[in-house]
């Protein structure tokens, strides 16, 4: 999506520099900034240390971190330990198993000398499908936002709600949650979108910063807000993504997620989840006892970033003794979730819904 | 209670100085501050800016805030135009306008000469009465502490979650929903308490800060994380304060205290509300559609406070052009509310509940 006017994804292959280029996320919104990743190092440190983040951007991401070690060296023991390293930056995003997994699968049967190129390859594939599919969840989202629209009298906006950022950045291209919020925008539909702040690290100001960028109205709120704005109906529909969802529709998202979805059901806010179909997997039917949860630094929660007086700054916001905790992600029920936004269109949340769309992987 | 040992109350006369001391709640916990209020723009500020803060001590120090208006001019005049400009300074607490009814009521059949005695030793008695009704919400909450307690294998905390600050400083002495835990943990019962940061002001990092000055066991978490605790058996009951309860048992409290019930109704966690009951509007029917939420401003969300590398410091986490929404309470319905404990005893959040336990006041 743009930025100043001019179009950007969140990662590019630079044939100049002869290396991955991606928006380092930890300045934003402060500050805009590219960084290059070469080695297998890089790589790991950018997914775990959140310079890339969002489960599609994760999944692109590692796909070229395999592709950056084979063009040093090929071998099987080489392909292993890259493996082996990404896949362990992020214990709860399903997409990064899928790439890791698909690009292993593609390169253990070629010879040793053929793997860089077709890893290369198959990452920028990874790369391009990732935009296709958002480009259809936006597609089918539409259809939703059209529908409330044409509710509403002439002008009042759409009223939506987000957590966290599923947006353009947190993919390559598009989003997953701000994709249908883009293509409503662009096709001239009035939207106001709610952003939470998504605590511990802030993203909604990514969110805002993303859609104020691309011109799409929205008031960025605290994670406490949402329940009461549903209260007093001024939320129309939310929309979210997901790091991981089961097979049987039960949502991983964000930490904080599951709270905005009991709000929603308590007053009949439609709550729709954004699902690209390689973040489900299809071997967890329960998610609050399955899905493996990432606890994380309680740094990110003692100390914030932002903007201060002299430049970018962090300031601790607890006692100094204070001691906390960083559970990153929640589950949402799929008894909470209205239904699931995929590239093939929009489905219950529950096995039938999704096995429904999606036979061939469903197994 | 006690910070490094020495006992505080949250405000204080000064015979001394002949003004109002108050502990200024701006700079906790990162720094502890005395602040003396003398006239009523002091008063006016100290509550609108949050010097002081919490229903309880909102409602005391607007008692003394027209005691030291009397000193100077006892007028029915002056009375009345004190009574509306600290009525104006916050709209949702209904302590505020309980202690000040309280004691333009005591006030008025008096002789001028008389008032300014009469407002001082009435301030002190309101001062002193919510010392009394916070004690005994205290001893009535051990009792649930301890059946929880009684529950559980030997040497296992009980684990309580708690939003925003109900505590100590946020009334004259004790707090609300701290002080069954203060009683519970100076009875020898192992607690472990998870305190909501409480965004946008971060009142959590009060609660860190008292429980911690006085040996309680926390862990500060984000706003998002309560639900996920839940589901995962980790909270034994939510207790939490109130701002305006109403007659039928509605609880107006800090925005966000809605989804924390939402979450522990769908967990089967026991939700309390401490509630002393100057805090109960017997005017009020309906929460969400009769009590006013006050609207603070925006920058409170996009701007946060805290320790830097040279101190007290301020910090924007949002986009320079991100616009913000800032609503300071919520209204949790009765129907999520477990109980009610009160100074009198412990009722179910209803009509009959509440009149059952306050014949004198329902009418």
């Amino acid at each position: 999506m743009k930025i100043g006017g001019r179009h950007y994804r969140s990662l590019w292959w630079s044939g100049d520099k002869d290396c991955l280029e991606i928006i380092d996320q930890r300045w934003l919104p402060h500050d805009f900034r590219v960084a290059e990743l070469r080695s297998l190092d890089d790589y790991a440190t950018a997914i775990t240390e959140m310079w890339v983040r969002g489960a599609p951007l994760i999944g692109a991401t590692a796909a070229y971190g395999i592709a950056a070690v084979m063009r040093g060296d090929a071998s099987d023991a080489a392909l292993s330990a890259a493996y082996d390293r990404l896949h362990a930056t992020r214990p709860t995003a399903i997409n990064l198993r899928w790439a890791l997994d698909r690009i292993q699968a593609a390169l253990v049967p070629l010879p040793v000398p053929n793997r860089a190129g077709a890893a290369l390859q198959l990452a920028h594939e990874i790369a391009d499908e990732d935009v296709e599919i958002n480009r259809r969840i936006g597609e089918h989202g539409l259809t939703l936002i059209r529908e409330i629209a044409a509710r509403k009298p002439a002008g009042e906006p759409v009223r939506l709600l987000t957590h966290c950022n599923a947006g353009w950045i947190a993919t390559v291209d598009w989003g997953t949650a701000t994709s249908p919020m883009y293509h409503a925008h662009d096709a001239g539909i009035p939207l106001h979108v709610w952003v939470d702040e998504t605590r511990p690290r802030n993203q909604g100001a990514l969110t805002a910063w993303e859609l104020g960028s691309h011109g799409v109205p929205n008031s960025y709120i605290t994670d406490n807000a949402g329940g009461h704005l549903m209260q007093h109906g001024l939320v129309d529909m939310v929309i979210v993504g997901t790091d991981r969802t089961t097979r049987t529709g039960d949502v991983c998202n964000k930490i904080g997620t599951y709270l905005k979805a009991l709000a929603a059901h308590d007053n009949g806010v439609p709550f729709y989840v954004a699902l690209p179909s390689p973040t489900i997997d299809w071997r967890v039917s329960d998610g609050v006892s399955e899905i493996p949860i990432e606890i994380r630094n309680p740094r990110e929660v003692t100390h914030i970033q932002g903007t201060g007086a002299d430049g970018i700054a962090e300031i601790r916001v607890t006692p100094e003794a204070s001691e906390a905790r960083n559970d990153a992600f929640d589950v949402t029920p799929a008894r909470l979730v209205t239904g699931l936004i995929t590239e093939r269109g929009i489905c219950p949340a529950s096995e039938a819904g999704l096995s429904g769309l999606f036979p061939d992987m469903a197994g």
